[in-house]
């Protein structure tokens, strides 16, 4: 490391009593030959860290809070610079001054369930600012699996993946978008649009469309033409708060892309704010050829959602607070056959909906955590090309604000957003 | 109608108290131009007849049960044979005479989401066999809707949805099967697979693979191949009733067909008779080409799906059985970001699994009611190919016995059936 201080600042959150605390710590080492120790650029606060510090989620030893980050590799174990077969390719590439972004989840990129992409389930999988794994919300963070986890931002002409791209030409507080809720709003989209409850619409076939992948072994059945006026798809986006949004502008961008002419979109919180700002970044969008799009409050949604589907409910419900108002609204407006994608972290111990509801209108739903580090290649030339959304500030900016990383500011920071007061903020860590 | 009888034999479920009574009612008239009368052949008893005749589903008036037959069409009302564009063919083209088979439910083949085809939640649905419609275990029946609701058998080299076919040659008893039961195992199947979780095994790429309607519009993302040993797929069939050996069936056809070498099944069911029929049957199918099979106990289920899947948990479960234990043991056979297809009747008020047991494994769920008319004609071919399983009697034989249909032998019917003691039974109309 090229620092000689052994200490930083880093918020943790203590169980009992329950309270953050802004503190002096030791700066994290190399404990295995595949970590990587990063010193944090921007630290960002997310809605998923709220449930600890309401006290919803319950835990046992005071850790380093936070889960999204972007910053600068100060140190590698010895396992890098060493090309193995059969490893990351970050293992033989990454050096000591790269740029990264980690997903919130840390991943191994080697087990079975990386290999064919759930890297969320990765067996080795940790997530940041948990009691198990030290957070990002601190002047530095160790990164352990750090050749599967960490996606280095290419800063010249340079390869993505496997693929030549451009230098990717944004800054840090986009950056940290991937870390967590663009991905995840992406995802939320992905789910949706991607069930074979709607592909219908897309293939102007009645149901079951076969995908072609598995196509060529079914045998028998009809298929039959959907016409132009039937093959529309209704969603309702349920919360717009940060990750609402990410995902309500991936999927309008998908669905513009498609040159589906007919789809429409109900954006639903309860927070006028929230709504003002939907707009605002629906504004920036511009017009979607053919699609129509309404924002609309908790009590409006049901009429509205009839309005935009012809009466017969919404194909698809991305469902993004991860609560049971949230998801008894998602079945209320979903229509018989449709899905349900739910991307929050619900910590309700009772469900809100039995097997009979479930039965009687044959819905779909999947649930569960982004798998970041699939997913995040897909969100990159999103994130480039609408600046004015993903960036800071601005009518139309989904982050509202930067901090410094400091008590007083970090601490009024946690207190804003859990109240609703403020969009996302990330903090500004000092460059000591 | 060529008969000037009067009066029928019918069986009617009373709710209170809760009991089966075989009656002499009056055979049932052409109410609405659309409907159709049958005299039916044979009707079948069904495991979710059961849950009315076990009291878990409360009702308020008695009622003809049964919502699975065969049969002659007797009447048609008055809007059959005029040609009207846009309504279905079957109005243009049915006639006195010819043999029918009846989806569970009926469904008019004009609404929305009959076009889309969702035609088991059409606007205008009704389940046969319960207190809104008169059901099948009955000597006649009068089927609502019925251009969009019959399907026709064709006799002779004739036409089959839109295609051209051969004569269907099977027996009445085989094709009573489409009514419900084996449409309904393949949709449970046919679910799983088609599910974008468990493309990377048929695509041979990681996850998101994006079905080729959709994938115009995908821009970005990484292409990671997934090499053979990943590229296998692990099911669970919970429940090995009627039903569930349908599901298995469909299963077993469908990924021998794709030619996918690595694939597992674990067949599960607490009742041995139903074991050893799985097994009879997986005999006759004969060995497919490296895909593994195993019946096992609930009790053995997590042992053998941890083996068959390397320690992972099965990629998707079907989940054929209708309550929570079923659900439950579901949940725990499945991998993460794994799928559960539920095709049973789920009656309990209360839902065995919460938010965060979903979010924590990432779990995909699809319930409710097959729509049968647009799934049946995707099952004709593989019910005229495997004539020894969808067929009476045998070691093999799906359905275990026709019995006359007469106060004794169905009310003994329904009594064994619900302990557990026969298989599928199917109730033989006299030909008065």
């Amino acid at each position: 490391m090229s620092t000689h201080k052994k200490t930083m600042s880093g918020l943790r959150l203590y169980p009992d009593p329950l309270e953050l605390r802004f503190e002096t710590l030791p700066i994290p080492e190399i404990t295995h030959p595949d970590d990587a120790i990063v010193k944090v650029t921007l630290a960002g606060l997310c809605g998923s860290d709220l449930h600890a510090y309401r006290g919803l989620e319950p835990f046992d030893i005071p850790y380093i809070t936070g889960h999204e980050l972007v910053g600068i590799v100060v140190s590698l174990g010895k396992n890098f610079q060493k090309a193995v077969a059969g490893r990351p390719d970050l293992y033989s590439t990454l050096k000591v001054g790269d740029k990264v972004v980690s997903p919130f989840t840390s991943s191994c990129g080697e087990c079975r369930p990386c290999r064919i992409g759930f890297t969320a389930r990765c067996d080795d999988s940790l997530l940041f600012g948990s009691p198990r794994l030290p957070g990002a919300q601190a002047q530095y963070i160790r990164i352990p699996r750090a050749g599967g986890t960490l996606f280095k931002i290419p800063q010249d002409e340079s390869i993505l993946g496997t693929e030549p791209v451009a230098r990717v030409r944004t800054s840090d507080a986009s950056l940290i978008l991937l870390a967590d809720i663009l991905p995840t709003g992406y995802f939320a989209a992905l789910q949706a649009i991607q069930h074979p409850n709607l592909a219908y619409a897309f293939a102007h076939k009645s149901f079951p469309v076969i995908p072609r992948f598995v196509s060529a072994f079914i045998t028998g059945g009809e298929s039959i033409k959907v016409e132009e006026d039937d093959a529309k798809l209704a969603f309702a986006v349920v919360g717009l708060g940060p990750v609402g949004l990410c995902a309500l502008v991936s999927l309008v961008e998908l669905l513009s892309l498609t040159g589906t002419p007919n789809f429409a979109i109900v954006a639903v919180d309860p927070n006028e704010a929230r709504r003002t700002k939907a707009e605002n970044i629906l504004a920036t969008l511009g017009s979607s050829p053919g699609g129509v799009i309404r924002v609309a409050s908790v009590e409006d949604a049901p009429r509205v959602s009839k309005e935009l589907s012809g009466g017969l409910g919404c194909d698809a419900i991305l469902e993004v607070v991860g609560n049971n108002s949230a998801l008894q609204l998602a079945y209320e407006l979903v229509r018989p056959f449709g899905v349900i994608s739910s991307v929050g972290v619900h910590t309700h111990p009772q469900f809100p909906l039995n097997g009979d509801a479930l039965y009687s209108k044959n819905v779909s739903l999947a649930f569960g955590r982004c798998p970041v580090r699939s997913i995040f290649p897909y969100c990159i030339e999103l994130l480039m090309s609408h600046q004015d959304i993903f960036s800071v500030g601005g009518a139309a900016g989904l982050i509202d604000k930067i901090v410094p990383f400091d008590e007083a500011s970090v601490k009024e920071a946690y207190r804003m957003f859990n109240e609703g007061k403020c969009g996302k903020v990330l903090f500004q860590m000092s460059s000591d």
